[in-house]
């Protein structure tokens, strides 16, 4: 790895572990976004101790002795179909204030790599320019050998998928968009899933008995990161105090290549689901309300969420609490994809099959059973933990 | 007592129990206040049904079966220092928007008769007019002879004494403030006791031997109704996804009687101390910034609370959540002191006795040991609910 | 008019003014909306000294002598599309918190006079059971002949006419819709008019003709009441200050009649156009941004209306100021709406006809040309209340 | 001047006027504070093309033809008492987001070139070292030379002297706090002075005469840049719609040195003396409420400033705004600096000498006699402009 000319601290250390270590795959779809760029750049510069590694649950103590694989382990890939090189991309991500000033030059070597392991995606709404059409069997067949490739040419223990593209307009019919094209493919190629957006992936009937049979863990759906983190604790709150929430309304402003996405209205509903869905299961029923999604390009990658609650008290006393949510979404979520790919890694090792819905902690719309409340999913999520160390037997009931 | 003439619907079935039905005294220190008024009214407008019991944990389908007495079991009483006929405080409530237009003659009976068994209060700071004086010890003995007359006129079964009088200043020296001259007759009449302000009441070394000799159970200290329970849930959503927060800042803007007892510095220096208890607790160190209360008589009972929250997310990016809380806080209080009332009736009559922990979830600054966590605080409860039950057995551990 | 029962207290002085004065019609379009009942109820109320004047401008200084007509020389009347007296929807608007608890009774009398001056409204949108069908021309007929019968009844001086209905969905095609109508017969009648609604009224090309030569002044449109009202005064800060907006968002919340109807997206429409129309007048080109207006019911006459605004600074650096407003959109209106009214009769009185711009200062969209920031509007209304004196010659130039 | 090595784009004009262009001085009074750096640094950049002069209202067009000074014929000096060059604290100032990424490089000879021009200022409170303690006299004399020196160094046509240093403590007794010695110099050496910050400055009874009789023009005090912007059109809002303010409430969190510095009592107190002051001019009274100055270092030099609002409406009827402004301190006052730099070296160069009222625009506490409100204060200020023009007779009333 040759020297970067900067200015900013490189880490002295070598970031790759040792020859005989195993390294494992993170394959991104939607490699080049800003999620997947974050992940790539941070996943380095936490490696090499140039930042703490705040926003990553699994490097709390609870998952200190899991058998979690360590983060300089991590060779990342996947695919994407747009071009803009990763150290490009994360130059852009530090004009825009997501990624600290130095740090895509600190990291440029990484960077680099990862680009050289991205992979065209497809097919792209509209294009008709792909001559000849592809079935989607064969574009799954197509995906399925960029990732075993990916896994072969980096000699990797494994690889796992992470979803982490743009939201896609929900399908009109029954075909298979392409999110759950790239998750088919992701089983086919015997790799853990997650889906960190609201797009479709694996919660398509067509792909129901492929994923029961795939003998892989997966896990989604749709990253848990703002104005939903705050309504899993905050609904929980008022349903514990036996407080009556009559309307909940939010309006959530964002820039960036998302708030794009969502303007359209398809793509917004498809997020939406997932906001209303976390009330409804919190507060018991649905309260009043509507939830908005504007793209306000001024904004840039930063979101703003606006949550006004309109709650009844004692004697039908008339009660109000809003909050305002101002965050980086990529830098939000970057963390916790980090996190799934160590958990999903992991949980293959230890032969875990199916459905984990004890990773619901990170999603709007998990998998599986389990809780609705922030604090309860945490739980699970360190039982989860403790189920993943070395010395934790076979015996040990699945909850 | 005749009807009263009103265009409101009254209850048209007894608000009392049945005679053979054993009734339970509850006695508050502040009986005049704006929470006891409001508890007064409001469980006697819930037993009769001209409300649901919003607010009120121990109506929830958790607590059915605990034995905990019946709304129409409970009588009330207490000390307070000023004169005000509860019926004329409930109006000006109603006034101020605390109480429903209506409510105070619907209810009118039962504040008349709580109002029959308020006794005079002291010492009052300042007044030197007491002649003779008394000595501490003479102003427990007062009360508690104040409580136990109380008990035997109304035939109770027992009586539980709760604190919702207006936060005292910090005590100078070693003398015992009022609130803790109540505590301690409380404790001398064979009352449980729960302090549900930030004033010391048992919180003090003089009567730490007396607590714990005294084989009542008692609970504690100041309610978290507003900005602090917020603080008890997002605080640990910040731990749990390993966020750092750099600064948490609030500003309380009230009116009322609270309001003007909190502009004195020494009273909000009280009550501050458990708002940053808390986070200090459930972030692992207080982080920067202060807390304001100001009196601002325009806003009545009503109470604002805005909170600035500065948190560093991945690779250090800046982040912002800001929460404001517009609520009442008499009707937030009263529900939680009528739950506090029935809990500790019934704990006393399952013969628990010393600091119960379990009941966390009430306070900012709780007695003995247990979670921080709203969440946690919630499971407590309702493990502790369960062990009030008339089948839960004398062998079960106490965790 | 026989003394009303009531434990308020009522007016010692006749409300009305001596027979010899003349007394002045104030027809309202929507007679029974909230915005009429509180403006009738509130116009009784200032009047009989039981509320001070709070909203209303010509009730400030600058315009004591004025000539303009005494809240107790106003009679009121109007059309209406629904049945529910103005007494009964007072007390609705009291249970609502929008008119204090006693007033509907102090101010029963007044409230039952303008009812009996109510005259059916139409045409109903989807309505077929009129029969026969009316033309255009036959509903303000007899729109304009209800408008003369209730002056000559009253022995009026003259009336003037104000739309205060729900904003009615944009017209589809050329023909007129019913504020229109009612818009028409105002000037058939020969009555001063002013819209208050985002409706289309006199703003019709088929209304052009008319309106100029009809002699009679008229002004509007759309009432500038809450978040506008903002927005004309932040606007202009912004642009003063050569601060670059780049994004100024906002969401309104209300429930009320009018949530409702500007749920439907077509009359949202109507009212967004003359919030943005604002933005781009004080600043000089429209912002990036939406606004959104949510119907929830929870809220009742409340309205909560929450602007995020996104500006450049010096050198390019990103700030914020967002707002958050709470007002009740009726009694926001109605001081207004009464100005309006005692402005167009003594406008009237003056001889002045044809649009009024100096009125700008209450709508978001006014009639002629002037001003667009709120403090070059009230200079321009203090100047209009001048020509308004007796003593203004005739000379003095239109500005 | 050598060329800087940048990847930023560096101004191919040159930055200095023509040889023959008279040149003006602009001495600061705090040159390394985060005030003076970013007026040093941006007026740089503006002059050179590579930013657009948002925030300075003199290069919007009302200014064009006032004979104002160009940016790039000003010449920065002036004194501190700290060390730090300007070069670094740019830098300081990049890393906090205040300036852009890479600026200082590429006005990094403008920097270093102001930074020759600093003197070191004094006496610093409580620094008993200076030997020999000066007189009052002796400090105001050598200030006036470093002054003088300043000009003849640099060859100027005059120099005008700002005060942008941090708030001092509100003097205790009759002593000439440092901003009086350092105004007293001021006008001792001839030069026109502003006083951007709530010191005392100018206003001190033993510089009345002083003042009076120095044949200078003078402006201040204390910039008005956020909280109180915003307070004075919403000030003014409220009394044009007769809306009647009960309580005006706020807090402001800031970090940097003035949070340091307004976190001592003293301070604070001199700057919430100028909030509340625009509160009462633009309401007629002062309302209910505090202000709170909360230092917090996490948030740099970035400020949150939040207001609540409680007012009457119609019948007493209560309503809220609150408003959260989140800015750069640093940013909002250098182009309002510079601003009023350019009008004073023209107000002197015209001959205009004492108070100038007309610029109440800028303060929160104007010299002379003024309007309060924004937009007033800035219809004052374009008239104010036209009478600099060149062909302003001096026939023309001072208004």
């Amino acid at each position: 790895m040759s020297a970067e000319p900067s200015s900013t601290p490189t880490p002295t250390t070598p970031t790759s572990s040792s020859p005989s270590a195993p390294r494992h795959g993170v394959w991104f779809v939607g490699a080049r976004g800003s999620v997947a760029t974050t992940a790539v750049a941070g996943c380095a510069a936490v490696a090499a101790g140039l930042h703490p590694a705040t926003g990553m649950v699994t490097e709390t103590a609870d998952f200190a002795s899991c058998g979690l694989p360590s983060l300089s382990s991590l060779v990342f890939g996947g695919h994407d179909t747009v071009d803009c090189p990763l150290p490009k991309r994360a130059e852009h991500l530090a004009d825009g204030g997501v990624l600290p000033h130095g740090l895509p030059a600190a990291v440029h070597a990484e960077l680099a790599a990862a680009d050289r392991e991205i992979r065209p995606g497809g097919p792209v709404p509209g294009d008709t320019d792909t001559v000849p059409a592809r079935t989607d069997d064969e574009w799954i067949e197509v995906f399925a050998a960029d990732i075993r490739d990916f896994v072969r040419r980096n000699d990797l223990a494994g690889a796992v998928v992470v979803n982490v593209a743009s939201t896609e307009p929900a399908p009109a019919d029954g075909a298979l968009p392409p999110s759950s094209l790239y998750a088919a493919a992701a089983l086919r190629a015997g790799c853990a899933y997650a889906n960190f957006t609201p797009s479709t992936g694996l919660h398509h009937p067509a792909l129901a008995g492929l994923a029961a049979s795939s003998g892989v863990p997966y896990a989604g759906r749709d990253g848990k990161t703002g104005q939903t983190l705050l309504r899993s604790v905050l609904g929980p709150m008022f349903q514990q105090r036996a407080l009556a929430v009559r309307a909940w309304s939010g309006t959530n402003l964002l820039g960036g290549g998302d708030g794009a996405a969502l303007a359209d209205p398809a793509a917004a509903a498809a997020k939406n689901a997932g906001k209303e869905r976390v009330l409804a299961d919190t507060l018991g029923a649905a309260p009043q309300g509507e939830v908005h999604i504007d793209d306000v390009p001024a904004l840039g990658d930063w979101k703003t969420a606006w949550d006004h609650v309109a709650f009844d008290g004692f004697l039908g006393s008339r009660m109000i609490l809003q909050t305002i949510w101002q965050g980086c979404d990529s830098a939000l979520a970057a963390p916790l994809v980090l996190d799934l790919a160590r958990l999903l890694v992991r949980a293959q090792e230890k032969g875990l099959a199916g459905p984990l819905g004890e990773l619901g902690f990170y999603f709007k719309d998990p998998v599986g059973d389990g809780p609705s409340s922030l604090g309860e999913q945490y739980t699970e999520l360190r039982r989860f933990a403790a189920r993943l160390r070395d010395d934790a037997g076979d015996s040990e009931a699945r909850r």
